[in-house]
């Protein structure tokens, strides 16, 4: 095999699964496809399949029924946990969305992989399992979000941790509306996201800026920083991608085009940087200014939530994970208001009695009941004095 | 001595040199003043040596005049190049300003210290010499302007060289100047430079942008980058300091309060980085917006002539240098316009016949050169068609 890193990519055939086999396409000396895994978008998977070869496959739809399979005897059909700790496989890249991602992220961890992670759930809900697990089996866990790649870019080399970590937010498609405008938002109108290319689930929460307070979360656990110490910043160009500030007042930023294969490529190439023409390029004759503005907590409550959840830490960020997940389905179904998806998991997030440093079992049974409080609030019709 | 480093400042009385003195003075648990130089300003001196309490120490007075040294026999009397170069020095700060930079830091790269460089006419005059020799000895030239620090600080770590250097400018206080309202500006206004500390020289140069024209012709050297792949972008806050591109497409930006003790600071602490109460940090609550525009090369010749010697090479930057100071002068003093240094300096430039490779003497005379050509053309009043 020589140099060439064999790759899994869990999660193939959504929108951080396909970029990154653009990427891998972009370098065949260097990367190699051994692993192709994806829920049920059978057309696509078997396309891919068909253009990579790999050798191992597991699709949702082939592990219940054996016939639909794709023969051929190079192929080996594995469960997700099985493909992300397989020893032929150097890199597995975790882009499934969802509670999906977790328990193939611990397996890939126990086995001291290399993991390109993009599944936030992952870390939101069961950080400390999986950073424990990840220190004492030397595995290495490298983020695709553009936010956290920029971090990490921005630590490279230095000795000291930062005394601050500055998550830049584009502040999403609804960033100056009025409390009363963003209750008539539709969901046609938040799936139009100005910047970046990516799947529904993300779309909404970047709009209710649920997925920025994630992504504090997450960053709580990759960079093992207090949340005192991590900030949100609006900045709506999206061109600055987070900013890091040490203890010397100095503050390193990393900025590019709002395009996931950039922090996609430098998690499979770390330590390296690779050229690749195909990666636009910032074009500074066009940026006329980059602006700034703390977020507005009052507007965008599903941030202050998150955040909250992380704090209180035990089994909050994963009811939080799941309440959020069944409100934005019920938001994309047109069965309730934009703001209604921040009430609907603040009052979720309020019923909840946690568990301090729960397992796995009970993390994912907290965001089934997560999932189930939901459903209840919204088949009581409970949502407050708004009528709806 | 165990982990003290002790300095030697060349410059103590000017404005790095004052300002190294206070990061010293920040932490005595790490750097000891063991050498200080200076011009004509006894006075400072005087007191920055009962302060310090120095071994070695220059004054281009004491040298000439024995008898105006203070007593103690503990202090020794050396010249520049010996204090560059001593044994017992394991940091050189060169802050001498022009040319008087050049010999000590070329004592101290062959003595292969440790150089936190700020005098910017060494790398432009001699970058070629002082940057082989440099590699020859092992000395380590570390930037104390703003801008390369930020570029050095943004390469830690980094494996490749980046595609692409981006110096940032304030633009100067005369940025959105017409032509004609240039003509006008006087030396008082010119010295009311808006964001950092700095002496006189460099602030006229700042405003000229014959400043950012020596900073392109450093980078080359600094960081061995052809000039075709060193951009200037002014960005009039200040606040980015710098940027780097790599060949993925990333960018990354070292961004910070004007403040130049943070870059001295870092060159002396390098590869740490000190926690310091009192540089400041930047605010997020107040910075509303960072803007960018390409340089005006028209308004601004100096750039342009700047970057063109830097282009030939050979002897040119040496006339750059040499014309520039003396015109500098001449307007400090009102016997030119504004507009009239990059006159004089351009046609300084278009008379020289340079040669390539020179060796230290040949650039020394043609810095000479360079200003006795200014001194006739001025005595000539041959400033083109433009009666002033």
């Amino acid at each position: 095999m020589g140099n060439i890193k064999r790759v899994a990519v869990l999660g193939s055939t959504g929108s951080i699964g396909r970029q990154t086999l653009e990427i891998i396409s972009a370098h065949p000396q260097r990367f190699r496809i051994i692993g192709l895994a994806a829920g049920k978008n059978l057309d696509l998977l078997t396309r891919q399949i068909s253009q990579f070869q790999p050798r191992f496959i597991y699709s949702s739809v082939y592990f219940q029924d054996k016939k639909a399979r794709p023969s051929g005897a190079e192929y080996e059909f594995l469960s997700l946990e099985e493909m992300a700790s397989h020893p032929e496989v150097d890199i597995v890249v975790i882009a499934t969305s969802g509670k999906w991602g977790l328990q193939p992220t611990l397996a890939a961890v126990r086995a001291g992989k290399i993991i390109a992670l993009s599944n936030k759930e992952s870390l939101v809900m069961a950080g400390e399992i999986i950073t424990a697990e990840a220190e004492r089996n030397r595995a290495k866990i490298l983020p695709v979000d553009s936010e956290h790649s920029a971090i990490w870019q921005c630590l490279k080399g230095e000795q000291e941790k930062p005394t601050k970590i500055i998550l830049t937010a584009s502040g999403g498609p609804f960033r100056s509306y009025s409390p009363a405008r963003l209750k008539k938002v539709t969901a046609e109108q938040a799936l139009k996201h100005p910047s970046w290319r990516m799947g529904k689930k993300v779309t909404i929460d970047s709009a209710t800026l649920m997925n920025k307070g994630l992504e504090v979360i997450e960053a709580r656990w990759l960079f093992d920083m207090p949340f005192e110490s991590i900030a949100v910043l609006v900045h709506p160009q999206s061109i600055i991608h987070s900013m890091v500030e040490f203890s010397d007042g100095s503050v390193k930023a990393q900025l590019g085009c709002p395009d996931m294969r950039l922090p996609i490529q430098y998690a499979l190439s770390y330590p390296e940087r690779l050229p690749n023409p195909e990666l636009p390029k910032l074009d500074w004759e066009s940026i006329k200014e980059l602006t700034f503005e703390p977020p507005d907590f009052n507007s965008f409550p599903c941030l202050k939530l998150a955040v909250e959840a992380g704090r209180r830490g035990g089994t909050y960020p994963a009811v939080l994970c799941g309440a959020d997940e069944v409100a934005v389905e019920l938001f994309l179904s047109g069965r309730i208001k934009f703001t209604d998806i921040a009430k609907l998991v603040g009052q979720a997030l309020e019923g909840h009695k946690a568990i301090s440093h729960p397992a796995l079992e009970e993390i994912l049974a907290a965001d089934s009941w997560g999932r189930e409080r939901v459903t209840q609030l919204i088949s009581g019709d409970n949502l407050g004095g708004d009528k709806r």
